[in-house]
C-alpha cells in the first residue's frame, strides 16, 4: 500500500483546513520568529530543573555561528538544529498547500544558512561543530547527530516536493553521504546507531523519494546494528576516555534508548516513548520494502503492547516523566503521566505505517484516536502556545505544591527549551492529507472522513464532502479506472445508511464498493455519545468513565464548571447528553452537557469517617479534550467517577 | 500535663509486650551487628540512586576511626552517628524494661567509644571530624551536627535512667556546652539553626531531666533563630567560599527545611516530613514550659493541617518522595507516597506532646492511628527487616517497571543506607509505656488501652488488664490519693458497658471517674468493623473504602487473595465481616474475611470499550495493615473500590 504525493490531495474540510490555516498564518511565522530570537517569549524548560536550557531558542543563531556569519557560542540542546529542520518541513508542506512567496523567500534564506553551516565533507551538526568537534560521531549515546540528519532529510524532501528547489536535498544527501562514510559494516567503520532514532524512517523516505537503494540499505543497517552489541555505547565512552577526548562517565540506560537488543527482537514498548515510536515507524517502513518477517512481527507486537496495554484514551503514550517513558502494562496514571505531543504524533505515524504494511483497519482506529485528541491538544487555538505534556487530570493548585508534577503544566507555554513538539505539531497538521488516502494496485483506501479531493491524473478522481465531525453525513464521488473503494469507518460511528446506485458491502470497519468506475454515494450515520470504560486492569480508571463522540474524547474544565471537578459523579443510566455547536468561546466546538451529580462536601474537618457519600444532581459541561487549557489556568479531567454505592 | 518516668510503668500487654520482646531479643542485637559491620546483610539505598550510600553501615567504624582506634575513612551519611545514638537509646529503654548484663556491657563499650571519639572541647561528629574539620558548624544547611547532638542527648538520658551510669550524659552535656559556645545571640556567635531539627526537642528533654534552665533557653533560641534571616544558609555558603573552605554552591530549599520563616509564624505542614514533625514536637515541648501563645497557635495549626488534610488513613505522612515531603492539602496518592516510618513516629511524638500541652483528646486519636498502623509497619515480624517507605498500594510487577516508584519496596530490606528508621522504630517500641499514662496535679490520664501497671510510690497504683485489641474488655484498678481518672476511648470502639461500684461519666472521648481513691471497673465494649471513606477532596480515594477495626486499618494482600487485587469490589450494604484470631501465618493476627465481589476480566484485548463492569461474588481476606509484606513480595492495597454503577 502506498501514499499519494501530497499535492494530489486538496483539503476542503472545515475542521482540518481550519487547522492548516492556523498553522500557515500563525504557527509557522511565529515559530520562525522564535527560532530567530526575534520576539520576546517565555521559553520554559519542559520540566522543573534549573539545568535544562530555557529562556531563548537560539536555533538559527547556532547555524549563523557555525557558518561563520556571527560570533558567539552554541546555546540549547544538542538537537536544537532539528527545530529548524522541522520548521522547514512544515513550511514546505504549507507552501505545497498554499503558495506564499514571502514565506518561500524566508525558507530559502534559512536553507542558504543551513548550507553555509555544512562542512566541506558534508558533516552538519552545529552543537558538535561548535562545542566538541573532536567528538563527532563519537558520543552516539546522546549526540542526536543522525537524528538531526533524519529531520534534515524529511525537511529536504518536503521542500523539494513543494517548490522543486533541491538545494536542501543536496545538503541532506551530502550529509547522509558523510554518515555513510563513517558508519557501516566495513572494518574501521562505526557499527552503532544514534541513541535517538529518526534516521531510519527518514532514510526510507529518502529511498522512496530518490529511488536510491543505498538509503534503504542504510536504514536497514541502523535497525540491524542497534542493540547487536549492547556494550557498544559503553565501549564508545571508554574509547573517548582512553583517547583523552572526554572524561564523561555517564550511565547509559539501554532500555531508555531501545538498544538492549536488536529492534527485530523487541516485542514490548519500553523506554523513551518518542524514541520507541520513531524506531518502530522506521521498522514498519523498512519492512514495507523488505517484507522482513521478524521486523513485521516485532512491529505488530510492539503496537499491540501499546494500543492494548499502554495507551491513554486520548491516544497519549508515555506514563512517566522519568525518561519520558513507557512503563509496565495497564499502568496509566492520569495526573503524573508524560503523554508528550511528539509521542502522540509518532503513534499516528507508526499506526499509519503499520496500516500501509498490513491493511488492517485497527491501526487506523488508533491513529485517529491519537490524532484528534492528544496530537491536537499539543497546540493552543491561537497556534502559538504548546504543550509538551498532555495530562488527563489537572488540579493546578495541588499540582503546584507537588514536586512530582513539575512537568505538568495547566497552560501551554509560549515555547519550550526542548522545542521538539511545536514544529512537530506544525508538520503533522500541514501534511494531514497524507493520512487520508492510500492505495494499492486495485484498491483506493479512504482512511479518514476528511472532506477533500484526490486526483490521480489520467487515472481517477475521488471526492468526499461533508461536515464531519460536526455533521453526520458524507458524500463520496469516484470517477476513473476500475477501483475497489475501501471507506474506513471512523471510531464510534454507527447506524450507517448508504444511498447509492451501486452495490456496496458493509463490514464492522468499512464500506466497500467493489471495482467501481463511477460512483456516488450519500452516507449518513450517527455519532452517539460513547460511555467508555477502561480495561479493569487499568487501576487508575476503576469506577470511572470517559465520554467520547465520534473521534473526540471529552473533558470537564474549570472554565465551564467551576473548581473542585473531582466532585463530578456520573450515572450512565440517567445521563442525558445534549450536544451544541458553538463558536463563541472556542472555535468550532461541539460542546456537551450531561446530567450528572456532584458529591457533597463534608461538613467539619474530618479526613476519614464512617459515612456514605451523598450527591446532588447537577449538569456538567464538557468540551473536546484537545481544546482544554485555552481559557486560563484551571482544573481539567477526562475520567469521570461513577456515582458510588451507598 | 506530665509523663511518668518509664520505670514506674510495667507493661503486661500481650500485644505490646510481644513487640518489646521482639525488639529486645531480635532488633537490638541485630542492629548492633549491622552497625558494627559484623554480619553480611543487604544494605539497600532508600531509593534508586547510585549516588546514595549503601552496602554497609560503618557507623561504629566511623567512631573508631575518629577515636584513633582504627585506620580508615568515614563512610555513609553525614548523620550516620545518629544511628548509634538511637541504638543506645533503644538499648537503654530495653534495659530499663528488662535487665540484660550482656547487652549492658556492649552498650558500655559503645559509650566508651563515643566518649573516646569526642574532641577535648566537646565537639563530636565523626563526619566533620574525619572529612572536613574546618567546616564544623559552618554547613548547617546540611550538616546534621546538632541533629546528631540531639540524638546523643536522648540516648544519654535513656541510658542514665536505665542504669544510673552518667558517662554518656557527661559526653552529651559536654557536646551541648560546645554548641552553646558557638551558637547564640551574642555577637560573633552563630545565629542559625541546624537544617534538620531534633536538638530543639532534645534540649527540652535535657532541661526536664537535669533541671538546668540553659537547655530550655537554647531550645527556645533554636526555634527563634530559625528562619529569622531566611538568607542565613545562603550567607553561610558564600562565607565558606570567601574563606576558601568550600566551593559548593548548593541551592538551599528553605521550605524543605522549614526555614522560610520563624517556626512560630508557620501554620502549614510543608517540606521534609520528618524535619517538620521533629520541629513541631520541639515547638510543643518548649510551649509546655513557656506557654508561648504564638508557638501554641502554630503547633495547633500545623497539626490541623496534617491530621485534617495531609495524613493517610494509616497515619502515614509525606505524600511525595521528592524531598520526602508534604505536598498540598488532600493530595494523598497511595502508590507513590513516602510515608516514612520516621515521619509516623514523629507524628506520634508531636501528637503526644500536643496532648500534653492542651489536654485535647483528638491528639490521642491521631497518635493511636499512626502508632498501630504506619509505625508498626516499619518493621517485619522478625524484627530484622525495615521499611523506610510505607505505601498503601503496591503492585510489585508494575512498580518495578515504573521509575517513579523506585522508592516503593514490596518487602522490607535487611537494612538501609539511610538507616534512620530501624533504630527509631526500636526506641519507639522499647519506650512505648511513655505514651500510656500522663498526669497533672489532680488527674491521671489513661491514653491507651495497654495492659500495664503504673506505680507512683507513696501516691497511687493504677492497673489496667485485658486483651485489647484482641478482646473487648478492660479492667481498671486504682488505689491511692484522690485522683480523677480520664480514660481515653481508643478509635472505633463503641457501646461501652461499665461495671463499677463508683460513679462515672461517659463522654464521646473518655470515661471519667472523678476524684476517686479506690476504684475497680470492668469495661466492656464493641469493636465493630468501620467502613471508612475519605473526605471527598481526596481524589485518590474516590469511590473507595478502607476497613478498620479498633486501632487497626486493614489491607488485602496477594498472599491471601492471589494476584490482581485491583479486581476487588466492595458493597458496604452486603459486606459480611468475620474476624478470626490466628497465629499460624503471622503472630497474633486478627484476620478479617468479607463478602465482596471481583470484577471480571475482559475477554479480548481491548483497552477502552463501551460496556458495563461485571462482577462476581467472592470472599476477600484481610490482615491488619502493619503486618503486610511479611510473606514474600506481593500485591497489597488498603483502599478497596466500591461496586460501581452499571
Amino acid at each position: 500500500m502506498k501514499e499519494f504525493a501530497l499535492n494530489k490531495i486538496q483539503l476542503t474540510d472545515e475542521f482540518w483546513q481550519g487547522y492548516q490555516e492556523l498553522v500557515r498564518k500563525e504557527t509557522i511565522p511565529y515559530q520562525y520568529q522564535v527560532l530567530n530570537d526575534e520576539i520576546d517569549v517565555d521559553v520554559q524548560a519542559e520540566r522543573e530543573d534549573p539545568n535544562l536550557p530555557a529562556g531563548k531558542s537560539h536555533a538559527l543563531a547556532n547555524f549563523r555561528i557555525a557558518a561563520g556569519q556571527m560570533e558567539g557560542e552554541h546555546f540549547g540542546w544538542f538537537f536544537q538544529d532539528s527545530d529548524v529542520y522541522k520548521w522547514i518541513e512544515s513550511a514546505g508542506y504549507s507552501l505545497l498547500n498554499t503558495s506564499d512567496p514571502q514565506l518561500e523567500k524566508t525558507v530559502d534564506e534559512v536553507i542558504d544558512l543551513v548550507a553555509a553551516a555544512q562542512e566541506a565533507d558534508g558533516y552538519l551538526n552545529t552543537f558538535f561543530q561548535l562545542t566538541r568537534p573532536k567528538l563527532k560521531y563519537r558520543q552516539l549515546y546522546f549526540s542526536h547527530e543522525l537524528y538531526c540528519a533524519g529531520h534534515l532529510v524529511e525537511a529536504a524532501i518536503a521542500y523539494d516536493q513543494a517548490t522543486g528547489k533541491d538545494k536542501l536535498l543536496t545538503v541532506a544527501e551530502k550529509n547522509i553521504a558523510n554518515i555513510c562514510t563513517y558508519f557501516g559494516r566495513e572494518s574501521g567503520k562505526i557499527q552503532g546507531a544514534d541513541g535517538h532514532q529518526e534516521i531510519e524512517l527518514a532514510l526510507v523516505r529518502l529511498y522512496e523519494y530518490t529511488g536510491k537503494q543505498t538509503y534503504l540499505t542504510f536504514a536497514d543497517f541502523f535497525l540491524e546494528v542497534r542493540g547487536e552489541d549492547p556494550a557498544f555505547y559503553e565501549k564508545e565512552i571508554l574509547k573517548n576516555q582512553a583517547d583523552g577526548l572526554s572524561d564523561e562517565t555517564p550511565r547509559v540506560d539501554l532500555t531508555y534508548l531501545q538498544a538492549y537488543d536488536q529492534p527485530k527482537k523487541q516485542h514490548e514498548a519500553k523506554g523513551h516513548a518518542v524514541r520507541m515510536l520513531y524506531m518502530a515507524s522506521g521498522m514498519a517502513k523498512v519492512a514495507q520494502h523488505t517484507q522482513d518477517q521478524a521486523l513485521i512481527d516485532a512491529c505488530e507486537a510492539i503496537w499491540e503492547d501499546i494500543a492494548c496495554k499502554k495507551m491513554y484514551v486520548t491516544g497519549g503514550v508515555g506514563s512517566t516523566v522519568h525518561g519520558e517513558a513507557f512503563v509496565g502494562p495497564y499502568d496509566l496514571p492520569n495526573d503524573t503521566m508524560y503523554c508528550e505531543t511528539c509521542a502522540a504524533i509518532a503513534l499516528v505515524q507508526f499506526s499509519f505505517e503499520l496500516f500501509k504494511l498490513t491493511n488492517e483497519p485497527k491501526y487506523l482506529a488508533t491513529m485517529e484516536r491519537a490524532l484528534y485528541n492528544s496530537v491536537l491538544s499539543g497546540a493552543a487555538i491561537d497556534g502559538k502556545h504548546f504543550f509538551y505534556v498532555n495530562p488527563l487530570e489537572v488540579n493546578p493548585q495541588r499540582d503546584q505544591e507537588n514536586p512530582g508534577k513539575g512537568h505538568v503544566k495547566a497552560q501551554r507555554p509560549d515555547w519550550l527549551g526542548c522545542a521538539c513538539c511545536p514544529p512537530n505539531f506544525a508538520r503533522m497538521v500541514a501534511s494531514l492529507q497524507r493520512l487520508v488516502y492510500t492505495c494499492d494496485q486495485e484498491k483506493l483506501y479512504v482512511n479518514l472522513f476528511v472532506a477533500s479531493r484526490l486526483e490521480e491524473p489520467d487515472q481517477f478522481t475521488f471526492e468526499q464532502t461533508g461536515g464531519f465531525p460536526f455533521t453526520e453525513d458524507l458524500t463520496i464521488r469516484y470517477q476513473g479506472i476500475p477501483k475497489t473503494l475501501i471507506i474506513h469507518k471512523p471510531n464510534g460511528l454507527s447506524k450507517f445508511q448508504i444511498d447509492s446506485e451501486h452495490e456496496w458491502q458493509e463490514t464492522n470497519e468499512a464500506i466497500i464498493f467493489e471495482a467501481v468506475e463511477n460512483v456516488t454515494a450519500n452516507i449518513r450515520f450517527e455519532q452517539p455519545l460513547q460511555i467508555l470504560r477502561a480495561n479493569p486492569q487499568v487501576i487508575q480508571a476503576i469506577n470511572q468513565v470517559a465520554l467520547q463522540r465520534g473521534p473526540f474524547v471529552y473533558c470537564i474544565e474549570e472554565a465551564d464548571n467551576g473548581q473542585a471537578l473531582w466532585r463530578c459523579r456520573i450515572d450512565p443510566q440517567s445521563l442525558e447528553a445534549t450536544f451544541s455547536k458553538e463558536d463563541t468561546l472556542l472555535p468550532i466546538t461541539l460542546r456537551l452537557a450531561i446530567k450528572g451529580y456532584q458529591s457533597e462536601e463534608w461538613s467539619g474537618t474530618t479526613l476519614y469517617e464512617e459515612r456514605a457519600e451523598t450527591v446532588i444532581p447537577r449538569t456538567w459541561q464538557l468540551i473536546p479534550y484537545h481544546l482544554w487549557g485555552n481559557r486560563g489556568i484551571g482544573e481539567m479531567r477526562v475520567w469521570l467517577p461513577l456515582v458510588g454505592k451507598k
